[in-house]
């Protein structure tokens, strides 16, 4: 089945105290399932899109696990290559409160994405009749064969003819911005829109301007990128935070509206702004795509868990200016 | 048995997700009991009132656990009017936080409430020898043949020599501003005092003023109203309000304090607002009344559930200026 | 996409009190979801077959909860008829212990399966390709629209050339014996496969045997049916209870193993036996088909909710003779 | 108001760990209320009947949740004495499981109801126009006034024109047999009806027979009582039981049923067969009353908490002999 | 063994409702151990040091439940004396909201450590090698006999060489600013750290200034004090909060970061800037005992009861300046 | 310090959804900390044994929560090495009910254990002055050199003048028969007390007899051991099994009683039998131990999680003969 879009990357069991407990003290964890490329892929089939999240997975309660909540929210997992060997990664999230930042133990070695291997997935076939791929930089990270996989999946998009996204999402607990920024700039190659950071693109890419902006068209001169989104989070305190994105189009910045925000669980905040942008784009109207990109990302930070189980018409409400009064 | 206070209306079932979950998320659902007139019931019952609820209920486990929330919340049911037939309503709330609203969902319809008639409630017996009569415009706007029994109700209470209090509460989920509005003018023949919001004003009598203390002379004026109470509130945010009220009294204004709050469950806030007026005007002071209107209420919001928790003391310290110290 | 097995029926959101709770003792309510043919479907689905469901849907978070959950079980949802009308369909179960009962209070009415209407499913598109299609008493049992949507399906199964099969599943509360009776004496006309249990076949059929073998023949005479299947419980106790069945195929009666069974929760455990015997119908083996039923149905007692969370592995594993000793 | 059933003695908070922890794994407690006279006054009020419950409490919010726990299940707490001083009494239950007895520590020291003094409550003002008084063992064992106020109690009880009624109750941790004997011999006296085990007749009274028949009659003689009942139990296992109770009255032996039990919580049998035999006395018929004390008190130890949350409805199905399945 | 730090003085099972509710609201409660000098122990053992709490204690489950809370957080109860008499407190803790205060009822009466006696405990053994000792004012307020063993403690303190802090901690449900005053005079004599707040130096010791610093210095040339820290909050709200504390050390006032606090939890936030100061004072850092006592307790604000369950490590990764990103 | 008892082997984490419901199902996990030697350990400990356990724990917060709880239960961790490195392992326990059993997933695999180093503990610092030393045979299995490190410990052992106890607790995910046997036979030499069951000692040994009898004299006979402990059960369903074990000693066969169980938690039972053998050997009494380790692990059973809270006097009251009721 032809899809709007199409993600590649891993998802885990995430694991978290509930009420602010440090792992030390809990006796119950709550049980959720995330990672960057499937957030990405609930956003986009909770804003109606035909969306599908390739990975590999170990056939086992856990790995089946991560398909069902996939597929519980509206994500094909037709494609994904299931193995009976390696193991499902896991981890652990403390929620913090000022001055206590909340903090992430991964225990994801040896899971079984990190071993998937260039021709295991026939992407011909996944991407037959889709739209669009969006992988971030978490994947290449995993491992060797990981990163040979993902810009298999590149090229074989742009081959198909789809559109790509990637979101740099470096995480110095996978590998150094050495090794980052080798792979990422080759990945670089066969990407037409980049999501990002300032401070990723820095060390990721040691690219630094006098502001975001800068920053931003200096990685797209570097790159011959069209299309640079750049999220802004500011954090004064964890429970409150704003939030907005800034895109670069054709060598046009376009801006959009600030959120206030009250923070109930910010995982997956990124990757939520990557579907509604991608929902926009598929659209054809980038200042729409920015803004549902930002409006479903705000929303996002008010839910728990990775995934945002928002819908579209929720969004479209937002961005027609409703307020916080309670409906009835 | 003679009552300070009787109020008369629906109480649902109400079922939430805990910690910010959406429904769609939930795999349990916390239950609680509200429904405006009953909350106001409890406010005035944890006042030392001694307060009756009337309500028409299904005889089945549901049914009976609204009654005994009721009771353990201090209020009498001895005069619902219980049923074999019909349903019991059910709210569900999810609970939001910027930028995205609570919202509730009602699964009303068909309740046993909707379908009591006038005549099947003995007004004078329950109104013997009892002080004030409340009901909000919920009531009336459930069916018509509820609507029939409300301003029945209202007639009887004044025939027996109760003060009457109406809360406009305009629900758009369940008639229009229309319909509401030419049953709210009936209503008001029997009414005493007013306690509304400068948008229901406008909303159901299309009353405009340039600002709330005008919105409210215009309908006092109008409908020959000598008190009218008009809750304030500011939301900038989910979790932080600012509240107060003022009161429009024999043509003079008097305001009370702001309250700055931190909002665990705002639900049921404006029927706390109402019993704890009620309670004051009871002992004869406008002045006091509206203290302790907005303080009770104040207090309501850093509870969960419809019910107001507190006890006359409490609200009394309140009054008297305790901190937010740890009193040990 | 063709299936191997269709269901077509109502789901209904299922809230219970934890640990045994009385409901007018519940301050929390566990939610699933629940639903004869989604039970069946959810059961075929896990043991590896491709499974839709068809049902009517209330587009609201309640509604798409059940989809949701059919999903993350692995059961398409793609023929769902979705309606921004009437409402979702709830029941309220309390588990028993003897000498009490477990016992269900349905709140039921006005869902949106009962407002389908003959049409609304485009059947040769869900049945296209399609191998086996199964429905209960309990849909036709909803309305008279219900019933003609019923009646329709199971004359395009068989017109599509799937096999078809039903589950008496009489429920008191939705009509009586004689409606019944004239109801699915029609629906026995399209039907290959009868699954029900002795006290059904007399309470809608009127057919009385001196054992349940002969009541079984009588049944096949009279509606010329070629197979059927009686389950059988002993419930002596409501935490300990025998589970078996018997197979009247082509004149011949089949026995299978009787499972002494620790109970957790017997919900939807008829439903998995008739997963479980479609399965076996697939392959083609009756005697596996019965055996299958029966074993996926036994451990369906000992799990939560009404879905059946096991995999054909571990059924088979049984078949085979596991036993209770833990694995490590 | 005058009641059908008046009881009269403490009740505690009780804490329990979930889940069949022990105290020290314990990171939460369920809180329910329970005390045997409170307890027996629920059981009364469900089964229709207008019972007060008269004690003494602190008023703290733990006393405040006592007396709502018991308006909840419908019991008048109108002449409860309430204090600024003294305690509430605590009592922690850990849940057994064969060979695991369950276990109670009980921290009631010093609670209010230990310091009441004759004269505190007004007698005769309570019973005016009321049917039954019970008390049981318990209360005279908390403290010297509070013996003095039970015998108070029961001469009044007997003066204003009520049957009496009190099971013994004998508790090891309050006082010793010869204690509890010397005292319960004098509150023979104003006695009606016994309700006792066999064991506790041995203990308190010293009297034994060569069977409870036999004991029971010693009894009946040495305080001519006409009417005693004797709940027997057999627990081969903490979470199976038998129950059931025989009847000596006016010197003829009265048998009911034997009920096999799965356990939920068998904290509160022993009162609910109390309230059951009240209810049935108040009826006037003794066979009845022991089928319906029995039958009332079998369905209490399926439920969670003392309390007998159960209806007449569901008694008087289950003595027509209802089954164990589910209705649907 | 030698200890770096030995604490002494009670500590109570700690009981609060979930989510805000008020007492009268549970239906369970959350179960944890505070109490004033056990948090400071856990705070150093947390942070490293070797610790001992020296206590009274019931021997039943939930006496051993204390010392086994304290071992799981690292703190030596070995010196713990163990009776089967008395009983084990308990403090019931409401968590409020702006503008409800979070309250505390305390239900300590009677329990083991204040039935301690001078002589009791063999100081000299417990304190031999050891380098620290820490008590606070509740200690002493708890019996007469707990202020004499309080005294003797801290004589023998300083004669086996340990330096000793002294928290004032005034209670005022424990005894009068009289009572406390002069107590807490001559505890004064054999301390050489206090800790405390301006208010706690009124109301103990009647000492006024016209800001805490010169307090601080008063108090200090009164009692001949070398250090005195206090601590300072401000509170507008109830999850908001800003801390530090100032140092009048040797003549000379030292500061240090003002924390802008999400509170999670400020129970036990003062003894947790006991515990990093006294870690400080141990490596013989004034100032860095300032710092490491303000930042550890403000961690200590975002963690879920009493205890301060941080490490060494992210103290000294907040004194180096770690923001509020997630670390992944 | 020197011990009555010391221990070496893995802890992990276990994690486990509540209510019987599958991993598939779970949206969170109870979370608890077990492993064979450590379970012995806490078992000793809790009957009054001075008691360390040994083992290799990865410094973060996963491994310190071990640690934490080992130190709850009384258990002194001391001598665990710490690492930066490697892992903290998991596992995955799903509750069964006949016919279904109880299930493991074991994620283990890299825990910082399986990296110890012969030489990395130093035994005789930690053998000095105590007496018993116990490890399973699971310990061995985890690796080449953690096999290594168990002959060293052993060996050390026995140089330090310590009885040696081995379960030998075959793991069939951890190594094949083979491997087992060859490692075993050579832990056999500096093996005092063999505990094990017959089917192990056939899957590792080869050894069979005509009954568990025969098989454990040929055992003893075959490596020149004094004492052999096998323990029995039947488990003719999940939640019920009965529970004894043998002891074959000089030669001579001592038995113990049968205990009927009601299963809570049979993690660890055999844990803790070694547990309360070990506590009765120490005693120097042969039979006392056979019958305290039965008692101890039957009491096991009853209580959720791996570890054995009772206490020394609830085994010896059992052991005296307890019944089911409830003392109070």
């Amino acid at each position: 089945m032809p899809y709007d879009v199409v993600t590649f990357g891993e998802a885990m069991i995430r694991l978290s105290p509930p009420n602010f407990a440090r792992l030390e003290q809990a006796r119950s964890l709550d049980l959720r399932v995330g990672g960057a490329e499937l957030n990405t892929a609930v956003g986009c089939a909770r804003l109606g899109r035909k969306t599908a999240w390739v990975s590999r997975l170990t056939n086992n309660p856990l790995g089946r696990l991560i398909a069902n909540h996939a597929r519980e929210a509206g994500v094909c997992t037709e494609h994904v290559s299931w193995t009976r060997d390696d193991r499902v990664g896991l981890y652990f999230l403390e929620f913090g409160a000022a001055p206590r930042a909340s903090s992430v133990l991964y225990d994801r070695k040896n899971a079984a994405i990190a071993q998937i291997k260039p021709g295991e997935i026939v992407w011909e076939r996944v991407f037959a009749g889709s739209k669009w791929f969006h992988v971030t930089g978490i994947t290449p990270g995993l491992s060797d064969s990981a990163a040979e996989a993902t810009k298999e999946s590149l090229v074989a998009a742009k081959k198909s003819g789809l559109k790509t996204s990637v979101d740099l999402n470096y995480r110095v607990k996978l590998w150094t911005p050495e090794q980052a920024g080798k792979c990422m700039r080759e990945v670089m190659k066969s990407t037409d829109v980049l999501i990002t950071t300032e401070e990723d693109i820095e060390r990721v890419f040691g690219i630094k301007g006098n502001d975001y902006e800068e920053a931003a068209r200096k990685t797209a001169a570097e790159f011959g990128l069209k299309t640079i989104a750049i999220t802004l989070r500011e954090n004064p305190l964890v429970w409150r935070n704003t939030w907005t994105a800034m895109l670069l189009h054709e060598g046009k910045v376009l801006r959009t509206k600030t959120y206030e925000l009250e923070i109930v669980d910010r995982l997956g905040a990124g990757d939520s702004f990557a579907a509604g942008f991608i929902h926009g784009m598929l659209d054809g109207d980038v200042q729409r795509a920015l803004d549902f990109g930002v409006a479903a990302s705000a929303l996002k930070h008010t839910l728990p868990g990775d995934f945002n189980w928002i819908t579209r018409e929720e969004v479209e409400a937002m961005l027609q200016g409703g307020g916080l009064r309670i409906s009835r």
